[in-house]
């Protein structure tokens, strides 16, 4: 773990245990959401894992890349039923305990007790949370999500997933916001390649990718310029835009 | 890399390429594709990894990936642009050097000189290709993807990658299928956790996974069993059925 606040890069990590989106049979729709919020509040998405729900290769994985980056955001397995181990593997990662966390209980059992359901051992379950955690509020089903030290733990559902992840991002260290411009253009990537590296040459603090598509249309690609700085940014799309015109390739 | 030919089992990781995917511009369609052709054709998806468009985090990724599947499959950054590093860097991985293929030129001229364009620089780049892999055939737009070792190198672009992945398949050594079938229950899934864990304990070969859900009709789970043996998977299917029927649950 690196201390994140203060610095001008904060970095995170996800890691999606998976066993479920790695047999093809759900298709993620966690992944794209945490990126996007990362990169409006000013957080780096460095790396993304999906590992199955097996308890060593959870395990592994967190310990990488807890060291490697300044947050890791994890998604799935934290509900009721026996193949949910999450909690015990965050907590054997950390090499903590883990037991019914009495604040969980505070704000699961009058939710259970305003619809006459009672606390059964099962949902008890999802109040087990690793010693020195604080709670993440889940809004939409109670049972709570948890960050320790520089791990945010979230369930894989994901309205669920969401709504703590919203919860969770007011107290996070951000950093400068990534910002970006995207330009397309209607030609194979092909004929731009030249002077796009040509313009990346002339702006090495600020990344340009190419993104190709085709449609109805024909070819095309997306042009996308990233900075931390605006200045640098607007002078680097105005290059951009300057050698494509020079080339006569419109915009 | 191990000897997948033969096996009962047989793994494999996905390699994404992916800035773009990172700072979440644009969502990823590619890895459920591959999840859902691997499970088909009898290869298990372990693992997958989505790293920035930098050369040694994707030669760290890739080796440490390579070594534990039998297949590594990559999407991304094998286009004509500077931010294209894909093939350079399963080179280095690999510690093979890299250069224009004549089979590649092979393929890619005609097409070219059939549309009237020239076979540029940016263009040759695509045709550059690690010494000792095998080409994979692009329907899509003819520049190939290609296979080193136990590792399939292709297009980030899904219609391309899908046709290189068809193109591909029928050279992989496969296992046992994994079959699976899955019960809905409209029931939260904390009410169903303990009887599912009992069916569970008498099927340790049959992972049984409970992914929840809401929706206009309230809180179900799909309760998923998995097993390359059908009677196996009969069995337990039956036994959670009877266990399900005993305490009043329709499915």
């Amino acid at each position: 773990m690196t201390e994140a606040a203060g610095k001008d890069i904060v970095t995170a990590a996800v890691l999606v245990i998976g066993d479920e989106i790695l047999s093809g049979r759900t298709k993620d729709k966690n992944i794209g959401f945490i990126a996007d919020l990362l990169t409006a509040i000013g957080i780096q998405l460095k790396e993304v894992r999906i590992v199955p729900d097996e308890e060593d290769k959870i395990v592994s994985a967190l310990n990488a890349l807890r060291a490697a980056f300044d947050y890791v955001f994890t998604t799935g397995g934290i509900g009721p039923t026996h193949d949910d181990i999450t909690a015990d593997a965050i907590a054997k990662a950390f090499g903590v305990t883990i037991d019914v966390d009495p604040r969980a209980v505070a704000i699961m059992a009058p939710h259970y007790a305003a619809r006459g359901l009672e606390f059964t051992p099962a949902r008890m379950r999802m109040a087990r949370i690793p010693a020195g955690a604080e709670l993440v509020e889940n809004a939409v089903s109670k049972a709570p999500g948890f960050m320790l030290g520089n791990v945010v733990v979230m369930a894989g559902v994901p309205n669920i997933m969401q709504a703590m992840m919203q919860a969770v991002s007011p107290r996070l260290a951000t950093g400068k916001k990534m910002q970006s411009v995207a330009i397309t253009v209607r030609r194979p990537e092909s004929e731009i390649a030249e002077l796009f590296g040509d313009v990346q040459a002339k702006f090495p603090t600020v990344p340009m990718g190419s993104y190709p598509f085709s449609d109805e249309q024909g070819y095309g690609a997306n042009l996308v310029l990233r900075s931390t700085d605006p200045e640098q940014l607007d002078l680097a799309r105005q290059a951009l835009l300057a050698s494509l015109d020079a080339s006569g390739i419109p915009v």
